[in-house]
């Protein structure tokens, strides 16, 4: 036993020497500069701050117990203002422009931008409330907006990115990004923060929606689970930065499950319903039903038979 | 500096007043009631109990270490039934019907609650038994029912949905639904605690799988990734709650990856097989299998080719 | 009020006696060996810990402090390899080989096991080096490496993945599938550790993808959210354990969205990229591009017109 024992001491003392120096390759991956990196956990938690300052009734928070829901209230929202501040301090040297910046001017920057999204508070509020009224009327399972605001994630997925959309819009690096793909971890819709959506917006069960950088969505605008609002082929790569790749979806569109809507030239005429998993890669003229025509389905029951199956419903 | 520090203090005030202002429009969003409102992670707490409840020797609770697994489980099982009833209690003015109940009547009836449910453990446990056991014979990467009980996300979110099924025949509100966006959040795998499931019930990978409330799902029947089982175009909204608008799926069916099913009077007759992707809005005679028939796919290689794709396997 | 307490008392006690009862049904489900199960908290935080090593200055833990990152790491590694060591001595005897083996030869090859896994960290991380690189140069909604060490949830998977294929080699038990079905969890990306996966992989958003256990993936493969690596039709169940299900994916291919490869003689050539949605059931030689030819969409817009969509993009 005692042989074993200092073997095993041997090979942890070998295995540490021999990690540590493969940190010294200077690749981006051996970074090493800690206090430069902002912190996801407090990312989360601000995130959970601003559900608590959205949906006030909603979300308990057993930190702030109190009989004043307003002095509770004000407690919160300094506190998630203060968060966001200093982790926005922490990811600006990120932005280029900001890379040689001294302390104090990243202080006062990042200070200046968290009170410019606290000011969006009211308006990513009004958003929030019409993507509730539109979950509601479009969802016969939903029992009571309470349960829409407790459970769909449909409608975090949307709040996330209303928030973080405000951070993106405002230049704030990382951040944006880290809070969307919470909430993609959370809910498997995956909305880039660059993605710009109109009110009354609902998205139901939404595992696999995908919605691009570039996207830019009407109002009353509906999707389901599986949905791609995408680019085409990426093959450019960094090429392609900043270059429209993702459609315009227009008021009153409906997308249905597993639908592919891709490129950044392709426009969703008002009105127009697309129906389950439809690939689109044109533009698509207002008031359009677009289904799949004709998809063959093969019976095979002893004899085998084929069907064609015409009327494809949509889900 | 310390300019700064004053300007960002006067905007830190005018922010709070604007929200809390703000919160004054009696918008739904606006609702303050917050000791009505259920609390998510104490369900979530729920649910884990009684995993531990369910699978008594595979989830271990760091704080009921004890060498007696016995008197570990009578206060596990007291514990969970206490704050189930707390958290019915919370619940149940959401149900018109007890919107003027007084506490007495709530309290009572939140126990009656939450002791009928527990008395159904036993036969849940008999359900997800069986579940575990289709899993192993349908999985060959399956190595043992541990690693089943331990990593599928198909039994976890099966049963969840046992769980909140059994307390949305109960009429419980909200809770049941927050149960089971609970298990879509950590698999991926939305079922409806409406959706009624019969025994040897297996889900594999199950990203993406959608179960709609009104949905009847008979014995030995296997769901792959991406399955829907939903309803036809839903714009009838709220008018079509309580309607039965998702399928029938008799007994020893499997759908494979990205079969969509869907309407209310649809039925997948028993001993059938719907192959990937297809999309089925009628009804499927018992013993079928149903493929997709003819996809065409379009080879490019050099000179322009195109192959028809008959023989579709299935994942 | 007295009366409705002690009934909900007796009614308590009754259920608990009920419970106990029907653990002693001697089924799997009703195991209670609660000390040889390995708990699935201390292994998400070892791979929480590896994640810390693998990128020094990306993940802060607040755990260990230090001014000096060297110390940190040195401490960090050692713990890693402990808890490593404790769950792997715990998960041994699901081995068939090491269930009568005494607590002083687990341990032992518990030590070893996990010796060996440390040994591979700089080989792991040298793969995750190019990952890295591969996803900022496939997408152009990268602004920086850090975003993608951040916030990428490919770059966990793959990660992830990575880790646990070195403990499945190494025959570990159980702990490589729930260390990727904790990914799973995270990321909606299915990959069982068995999957064997070349240098510069990239999945962009994921939610969906699915690589099963005998898939190999050669470098520089690109896949996209929905994609399925998967197996034909898995009724031989328990029988096919071992078998080689799974695709043969070669170098620099591209899977776009929601493509389906099935079966474990399909193989698809270097240089190939299949389209959005195909359905590969057959190998596909190298360099061809592979698109759904003629998807039929119909649109109805007042009359009733076809067209034909030919030329499908991928996203």
């Amino acid at each position: 036993m005692g042989g074993i024992r200092e073997y095993y001491n041997h090979d942890v003392d070998d295995i540490v020497k021999t990690i540590l120096q493969d940190y010294d390759k200077k690749r981006d991956i051996d970074k090493m500069d800690v206090v430069r990196q902002p912190d996801r956990k407090a990312i989360i938690d601000i995130v959970g701050k601003l559900l608590n300052i959205f949906f006030p009734g909603y979300y308990r928070d057993r930190v702030y117990k109190s009989f004043n829901d307003r002095s509770r209230l004000s407690v919160l929202i300094e506190d998630a203002l203060y968060n966001l501040k200093k982790q926005i301090e922490i990811v600006l040297p990120y932005d280029p422009s900001y890379a040689q910046a001294d302390e104090c001017a990243l202080r006062e920057r990042a200070e200046e931008l968290a009170i410019s999204f606290f000011r969006q508070v009211p308006k990513i509020r009004a958003y929030i409330d019409t993507d509730i009224q539109a979950t509601f009327d479009g969802d016969p399972a939903a029992y009571d907006k309470g349960e829409i605001v407790l459970s769909y994630p449909g409608l975090l997925a949307t709040t996330v990115n209303r928030v973080a959309h405000e951070l993106f819009v405002l230049k704030v690096p990382l951040i944006p990004r880290m809070m969307t793909e919470y909430a993609h971890s959370e809910t498997g819709i995956d909305i880039h923060p660059g993605a710009t959506i109109g009110k009354f917006f609902m998205i139901d069960h939404g595992t696999g929606v995908v919605v691009g950088e570039t996207a830019i969505i009407g109002e009353h605008v509906k999707v389901y689970q599986g949905v791609t609002i995408g680019a085409l082929s990426t093959k450019g790569g960094q090429n392609l930065k900043g270059v429209k790749r993702h459609p315009t979806i227009e008021d009153n569109v409906t997308l249905y499950a597993g639908a592919s809507i891709l490129g950044g030239e392709t426009v969703i005429g008002r009105n127009s319903v697309i129906g389950s998993n439809c690939f689109i890669t044109t533009s698509i003229p207002e008031g359009t039903r677009v289904t799949i025509h004709n998809q063959e389905l093969q019976y095979k029951n002893g004899d085998c038979i084929t069907f064609n199956v015409d009327d494809l419903g949509n889900c």
